[in-house]
């Protein structure tokens, strides 16, 4: 891959950028810097963050007393040892080139097209004159857009005819694409060391040594079958199988390949959106750039108002990770909000005008029959799915079935020519605990099912959307009777929320539920604000939703075993353990706050409580207590109980003479 | 019982009171009274807030409509049509007289000892001339401490010889005690609601009727039995078996009965506390009044420095829930900090000085035995809790066994003359991912369970703590180790976290792991703040971890099926699905927190994303539709799906002739 072409933005350059262009979030992490893995393929290169960590203290009394000498601040401790250094962390890193300060960002030209070569090299594309779309070219004959428009848009790419350029094809044509590689080195991240180490829990070295950093519990994966190594191989075979998705529109090659299922890392979506004014598109924007900087792994954009087109090819062009839309909440707005004046020829064309910007899914609510809307008249919360009342509200007012249902293999034709990747939308989700797993859940859920099938038909790509508000007991069986209806394909929930009473904390109640249904097998989980049910989201609460869901998905990752995933709990623990304030702030899900909490409260050395180790530090440590005590045990032929007991007590001489006293 | 005989700071009365008096919080919430059920036993008089709701709209069109029409805001609409009431929801409230706005405040003076005539009334208590502990003595000798010194310090009482003044001693006798009774009546309301519509789910009447209100999903309670209702004799027979617990110090009246068990509402516990310097007794009462305002069922007086005393008196005097304490804290106070300088002599003494002001429970890291002080060589973390480190420091320093396990039938007989219950403490519970669930967390869970055993011998109450930091998979088998070694004693847990990567969000990583072991049976949650790892909470804190840890117990109540849990969930998602902003508000757990969210971005009515039912209103709702195609189906003997699409046709024909155009 060439070097990414681009100018910065904020850098003071004269070039005449707006006041808006600076608003944008380029700062790198602490201690932090942009590795890039290469692989095999042309212009397979990974991005990765790899956090560097300071080294170990030699022994917690002598640190403890170096703090009490000024000046003795030096890496090396005054008995002349040298410091333990601790590996650097590598996370898996979703910001794209906004993290890497040698690329210059300028939103106003998007991001470098990086997969445009891969598709282009496949050779079963071509550019199109002009959009397809009729409302594409009416926005771009629009002389009053012009101010609006995004300057460097490129003509569509779309599959010679007969051709399909889905991953899926691909895949089950046997060929490995580079999106396929690249996916599978940056999910195989921190694997090597963990299978170096795997199992080694009790092996020798020091408390919180390699050894000791590289375990990891074995976890529950409920069924999921992680390698201890993703190979490209493996990325092909579960994509064929449908167990996973690549969401990579032809028309979107500025995002960096990730993959979605059940076997591979937990994602997460963030929502944005909303803005119907023109001077929010770079507000949008900024918030795509926020969001996937605290780890958004794919972005949903929601817009609804006047310029929802010219405000998505702004997010597009700049967005490294998939974008997702819900194509029925524009066709709505072209019949100015009037449900049951929608066309299947009015949202043929959203769909066409959406691919062909580049859109990497879209919900589709096809699922939402005719004969199942009567099925909530005894809800509590009634149908909560926008998409799902829309197309409920035109059944109703055509008394026929849902035109995306009807055209669904129409739609698959549209999909296979651009890849766009299926979402199928749970229009009937429940809006509250009363109305989990009812009987019009469940039945759009087997049509979803069946629709997945006829999409695979096609090679077309699915994931299958689900709930919603779950009490927790209720929450396995949905991914059971997801696995079951839709045949493997990945599950893309909302949360769900265990609970109604917290608004105001629906991060928090669907956290819960987000995490556990990671744990169960979901692939995605779509964050939920703490904005929820009242209002839209500003900055900060994308951020507390993204950062709940990080957690979540992380949780889920050590829950199922996933390999390596424990790595940076060991990395932080150990650091907190040895009091490295900064190694654990740098390895937080959110450094910023962390630091910021910390020295709001400066608490002083009282306050860090102490802890055995640090309490007496290697030379006197329970570990190498145990170590004497086993030789001492073999020395004498002593039973390890009468051992223990002799040992400790002469290691307990040892320790008052020592006069250690390091806590409180 | 009296009514509360108390003056009010803040009322501008001109006492003299000082400044600081007007900091507590004393507001009632916004719709709320505070209402009192009494029983039958004499001054059984159970405070619960009962949240009033204002009446459902007629029809969600005409509601629309009326929006439209400046001035028609009156509760009947303008076809004459009386808006349905809804009923009251009565919720659990730990929130004492502070909410109470009949009941005047003065923390100089504490609350009224409500429960003292109970105690007096079984005639085995004593009235002390003065306290036994040496300590106690010393402080109140102290002049200099008269500023400090809450100025209407009872006399304590004490099991007279040979007596035991315990609520399972009393159980065991087969005694329903008041607190007993008062307790059924707390922990049973909203039952017979829930009794009434038991299974009702497909009743009759409109969506969200109150048939649907008490609808509950049955849970699955991993072999909790929750009775339909809890009686007084229940209670008893729990607490008698020591599968419940009430903290109820004889020297404590001032607490209302509460209880803690695992066939009960889960409970959570906010800890306070670590000031050292005098002028913050206020603000540590004021953090206590705070915390059970959002809903701290017990809290925990974790203060360290000078003062700590004299803190503890006006904590207990002001507290209307049940105090806990780690007295090894004090005890190393008194030692100037060296853990090897501890005696049993000094922990004595300081469990009989806080046993005399009125602790209610005790954590004591008995289980901290020498022999698996080693077990914790090879861990990430060591020993993190702050008693177990001094535990075993102390043992390690004087190699002996721990004097807490040594001397624990001389506990006993303390703690049964004031009746304090033991929370023993887990002193070597994992600090880390890596640690949970090894050697040395389940070899002392073992010792705890015998240490129960010796407990229940002495009729002294008992419940166990636990972990700590544990991945999602490994939650329940501590649960289910917990209930087997320790014969079924309540488990009282600090989260779990379920990953270490996030501090600064402790709150949430750990509110995960709380509601999944509250839902396996955990009976207590101890909150985690945001603040944990990283400094003190201040009040925002200290509200973050009571409303994220009242999240994880409600989601634990409902996942089990308690009677009645779901009542407030279905309430405010009626009220949702109704447009009912303020009772939607009123209802949630932090009504400032989600008014101010939804008036921060007021959205317009394009964002209040539309409902089938508000779309259609009960005239042509999908309910009415299923109700005719019904009726129309056994008119003509068609089968339902002829009927449906017929019955469809002639609907859809009457809403578009009706014109109804709702959302968006």
């Amino acid at each position: 891959m060439s070097s990414p072409n681009v100018t910065r933005t904020g850098s003071g350059n004269g070039q005449g950028l707006s006041p808006a262009d600076s608003t944008f979030t380029t700062q790198p992490f602490p201690s932090s810097r942009k590795v890039y893995v290469e692989g095999t393929l042309p212009g397979v290169r990974v991005p990765m963050r790899e956090i560097s960590l300071t080294p170990s203290p030699v022994a917690s009394t002598r640190r403890n007393n170096e703090q009490r000498v000024p000046g003795a601040t030096g890496p090396r401790s005054a008995s002349g040892e040298a410091p333990s250094p601790n590996p650097a962390v590598t996370v898996y890193d979703t910001s794209g080139p906004y993290t890497d300060p040698t690329v210059t960002i300028d939103v106003r030209k998007g991001l470098p097209p990086m997969r445009r070569d891969w598709i282009l090299d496949r050779n079963d594309v071509e550019e199109l004159p002009d959009v397809s779309s009729e409302y594409g070219r009416l926005r771009a004959a629009d002389p009053k857009l012009a101010e609006l428009r995004f300057r460097h848009i490129r003509k569509p790419l779309r599959a010679k005819p007969g051709m399909n350029v889905t991953q899926m094809h691909y895949a089950r044509k046997g060929v490995i694409t580079p999106e396929m590689e690249y996916i599978a080195i940056r999910e195989n991240q921190s694997r090597e060391l963990a299978l170096e180490h795997a199992s080694n829990r009790h092996g020798g070295g020091q408390p919180g040594g390699t050894a000791r950093l590289s375990f990891q519990h074995p976890g529950q994966a409920w069924g999921a079958r992680i390698p201890a190594r993703i190979t490209p191989g493996f990325v092909r075979d579960e994509v064929a199988r449908g167990r996973a998705i690549i969401p990579a529109n032809i028309n979107h090659p500025e995002s960096e390949p990730m993959i979605i299922g059940r076997n591979f890392l937990v994602k997460i979506n963030a929502n944005i959106g909303n803005s119907a004014v023109a001077s929010s598109i770079e507000e949008e924007v900024e918030k795509m750039v926020w969001a996937i900087r605290w780890g958004a792994d794919t972005v949903m954009d929601l817009s609804t108002g006047k310029n929802i087109h010219e405000t998505r090819e702004w997010i597009l062009r700049n967005a490294p990770v998939p974008i997702g839309t819900v194509p029925i909440y524009q066709a709505l707005e072209k019949v100015g909000g009037k449900a049951e004046e929608l066309t299947w020829e009015i949202y043929r064309d959203t769909l066409i005008e959406q691919a062909e910007q580049g859109v990497d899914y879209f919900t589709i609510h096809a699922g939402v029959r005719l004969r199942y809307v009567p099925l909530t008249a005894n809800r509590m919360t009634g149908i909560v799915s926008r998409g799902g009342s829309i197309h409920a509200k035109w059944c109703l007012a055509h008394h026929e079935e849902n035109f995306a249902y009807m055209h669904f293999e129409e739609i698959c034709e549209i999909m296979k020519a651009y890849d766009v990747s299926f979402s199928l939308g749970d229009g009937l989700r429940p809006g509250s605990i009363a109305d989990a797993n009812d009987e019009a859940q469940f039945a759009e859920l087997e049509t979803l099912g069946e629709l997945t099938k006829i999409a695979w038909k096609h090679d077309v790509q699915v994931m299958i959307e689900g709930p919603g508000h779950v009490p927790m007991h209720l929450i396995q069986v949905n991914m059971e009777k997801q696995l079951a209806a839709c045949h493997e394909a990945p599950f893309y929930t909302l949360g769900p929320l265990t609970t109604d009473i917290a608004p105001g904390y629906d991060h928090i109640t669907s956290g819960i539920g987000a995490a556990m249904i990671g744990w169960y097998g979901c692939a995605m989980l779509c964050y939920v604000t703490p904005k929820e049910h009242l209002g839209l989201p500003n900055k900060d609460d994308v951020k507390a939703g993204v950062i709940a869901y990080k957690i979540a998905a992380h949780a889920a990752d050590l829950a199922k075993g996933h390999p390596g995933a424990q790595e940076r709990d060991n990395a932080l623990s150990k650091a907190r353990f040895e009091f490295r304030w900064e190694d654990q702030f740098n390895l937080s899900l959110d450094p910023d706050t962390a630091r910021a909490y910390h020295d709001a409260t400066l608490p002083d050395n009282a306050a860090k409580v102490a802890h055995f180790c640090s309490m007496c530090g290697p030379h006197f440590c329970s570990m190498k207590i145990t170590q004497d005590v086993r030789d001492y045990a073999a020395k004498k032929h002593l039973d390890e109980q009468e051992a223990i007991r002799i040992g400790m007590q002469e290691k307990s001489e040892e320790f008052r003479k020592a006069g250690a006293e390091i806590y409180l």
